[in-house]
């Protein structure tokens, strides 16, 4: 990582990473928390089971209830100290779960505590709550997820930006989260850059993929429209984004959707929340050839991933021009400019070009998202888990090709249907050729 | 100015405007500045001469040399005290001077001195140049104008982007930045909302524009436009620019071209800058029919108008392009994604589309520019000094309609001969309906 002693990374003296034994009396310090739990410190459970790649999580269960204790490290978990992170990043997730929580109530977990010395958020336990990828990995669906993320979407995405808000509240709150520039650089580097130069942080499968890769490297036309995808990433303060929207931040049951982790929030383009989650869900379809079983071709789920898609942008889409007609009190596109009744008959003209524009930015950074979880540092476990190299790699290869047709061609695309249905063609092509 | 009370006023107990009287034993104080006016503070002549729209404006001239002194009012000079603005666009202003000069040296105002109490910058005196636009109205010709005022655009711009900084280096410069909204909510109510409504700060040659101001307070679609160039204003943060970039903020003599007023200074987009001045350009262009005199058709003037139009814009490309190319040490468009020597040969189309965005973006906001200064709040003396009400409006109609035509048709013209070709065409037309 490059850029990463670029960022002092402060400890102050009173930080201490937590372990289970140090929890407990700590935790029995915090107000209201022993009450949750139930019992005394003795009769609490307290297991690690951070998986991510950058943090301690703690699940914590007593008698009465359950909790969770996210800590930041002072590193890449996944990486180790050699790669510094601010311990800050905490202060931000904390920020994005309380204003994205005023925004679309009840779809975060509830936050007990935020403790600022110890950089460590106490929060509601999501039981019996799944990660939704490992879900999508074994073949489940969940009728309810593309209602509720495209909902959490619009809200959060609208309700912090210059459509809902006056300039200058809008800048106090970019200029606060401008701050967050260590889990940007992150993105920066991992997502634009990166998978298109040789680094070491890239892997791929390998030798399968290698001529692959050296073509993406190769390819100029790319190069320049994902640095395009970069530019408004660095530029756009449109909304205050959760800026790691895949997956693997959604928890799932079968009736309830929550999201988690937004600790890469900061103000940036709004295509990139949603480009985020429809770039997961095709990487998603792309893998099911090789989650297939016998009795379990998985020919049907796919069917679903992919009208799950496109009910993310559709009710995204009906949902954020429903807020833009009635909920437009920011200094964006004025509703003085348009408050005549024969102009308002026009609305769809007001709003036209600017959801066209979302679409085009959600559809480019989708793609990216897809090429930079087959050949960059993060992959997924859609493609990871399955273990045959020669199946994965036959998987990964239209999902890498797909990934650079919607970088490339985002603008082409008229609307979520004839996306999906490229996506359908070009799976076909690969199984049969 | 309805969100003017949005805005706190704080005005510190040691802050007090200055008058002719008490500036002298003032600036008695300030380290150098008796050595360099000479003689002592009897010896000072000291005259307000502010004839902007906000502050004090002193110049100050003893036995040795002169200064300026710039001081903020906590309200708008033009408007009076029930338009509060606050004193700290001083400490942006004095910011905006001292990084614009690091990356253009010796083309604003030299900086002798910064009060943070008093809000107030003790500058070089520009003498004995006169403000542009002045000297464009009286037909004088600059010959050096386009060359320095492209070199300055160039150079500030691209050395305070994503370009040229690391992406943490531009956030914090832009949340410092953000801090000025109320300088910024000026231009966002005065160019992209106010003229578009019935507005008690609108007016206009009346009534031979009323219809022309009811047309475009009518036309959806312009208002449409003006709104996406509004949001690129609030969303877009490219780069630092100086934001109120007219031919009024311009010092000029025959060999030398100064640039003085960035108290706007806020990170937004970059044609914002660019556009401010073609749009200028093009506003005086369209007003010398109404300074012709016996013997002076300002026929030649006005072709001298539109060549420095289009000079300003191709040198500010051709520059801007070569910065790309040497200098791009930034985040953005990474040197390191394009350093192959094949895939140097394909620069151009590396650097194409940005240089087509930000040509739309400068059409889009001349046009708006153009706007503003018809029907708007702040007018241009350009056209405020053609006394004959009959023949200002006939110069100011066509310079509405060419920059309803640039904000409508921004992304049309493929390059800035065809806009000037427009502007002569228009002209041509108007003169002889």
């Amino acid at each position: 990582m490059t850029d990463a002693l670029l960022f002092r990374v402060d400890v102050p003296p009173t930080y201490r990473p937590h372990d289970a034994a140090s929890l407990g009396p700590y935790l029995a310090g915090v107000p209201g928390v022993t009450n949750r739990l139930g019992g005394s410190p003795a009769d609490w459970s307290i297991e690690e089971v951070g998986d991510g790649n950058l943090n301690l999580v703690f699940i914590v269960r007593g008698p009465a209830d359950g909790l969770v204790v996210k800590q930041a490290l002072p590193y890449v978990r996944l990486v180790g100290e050699s790669w510094p992170l601010p311990l800050e990043r905490t202060f931000f997730e904390h920020e994005a779960l309380v204003e994205h929580a005023r925004h679309a109530p009840g779809l975060g977990p509830a936050v007990y505590h935020y403790d600022g010395t110890l950089f460590l958020i106490v929060m509601e336990l999501l039981e019996p709550h799944i990660v939704m990828r490992r879900g999508m990995i074994e073949g489940i669906r969940y009728p309810g997820f593309a209602d509720t993320i495209s909902h959490y979407l619009a809200r959060t995405l609208f309700f912090t930006s210059d459509l809902a808000l006056k300039a200058h509240e809008k800048k106090a709150r970019a200029a606060l989260f401008n701050r967050n520039v260590s889990l940007c650089n992150i993105s920066e580097q991992l997502i634009f850059t990166e998978p298109y130069t040789l680094h070491q942080n890239n892997w791929w499968t390998s030798p399968e993929l290698d001529g692959d890769a050296a073509a993406i490297r190769a390819d100029v036309a790319l190069k320049v429209a994902v640095s395009d995808l970069k530019y408004k990433f660095l530029t756009e303060a449109q909304a205050l984004l959760h800026g790691d929207l895949h997956t693997g931040s959604v928890m799932v049951t079968a009736q309830d959707t929550r999201i988690i982790d937004p600790e890469f929030a900061f103000y940036g383009p709004m295509g990139f929340d949603v480009g985020a989650m429809l770039g997961n869900l095709l990487l998603n379809f792309f893998s099911q050839d090789g989650h297939a079983r016998n009795g379990d071709d998985r020919a049907d789920y796919k069917t679903w991933v992919l009208e799950t898609t496109e009910a993310v942008w559709l009710n995204f889409n009906k949902a954020f021009c429903t807020l833009w007609h009635d909920a437009r009190t920011g200094d964006a596109y004025p509703a003085a400019l348009f408050e005549t009744a024969e102009q308002a008959i026009n609305s769809d003209a007001l709003h036209g070009g600017y959801m066209r524009a979302l679409f085009r930015d959600a559809l480019g950074f989708a793609g990216a998202k897809m090429i930079r979880r087959i050949l960059g540092l993060a992959h997924n476990i859609d493609f990871e888990q399955i273990p045959d190299k020669s199946l994965r790699a036959t998987c990964e290869r239209p999902a890498l090709q797909f990934g650079r047709a919607l970088v490339l061609g985002a603008g082409e695309f008229t609307d979520i249907a004839e996306v999906t249905e490229a996506a359908r063609d070009l799976a076909s092509r690969a199984e049969h050729a």
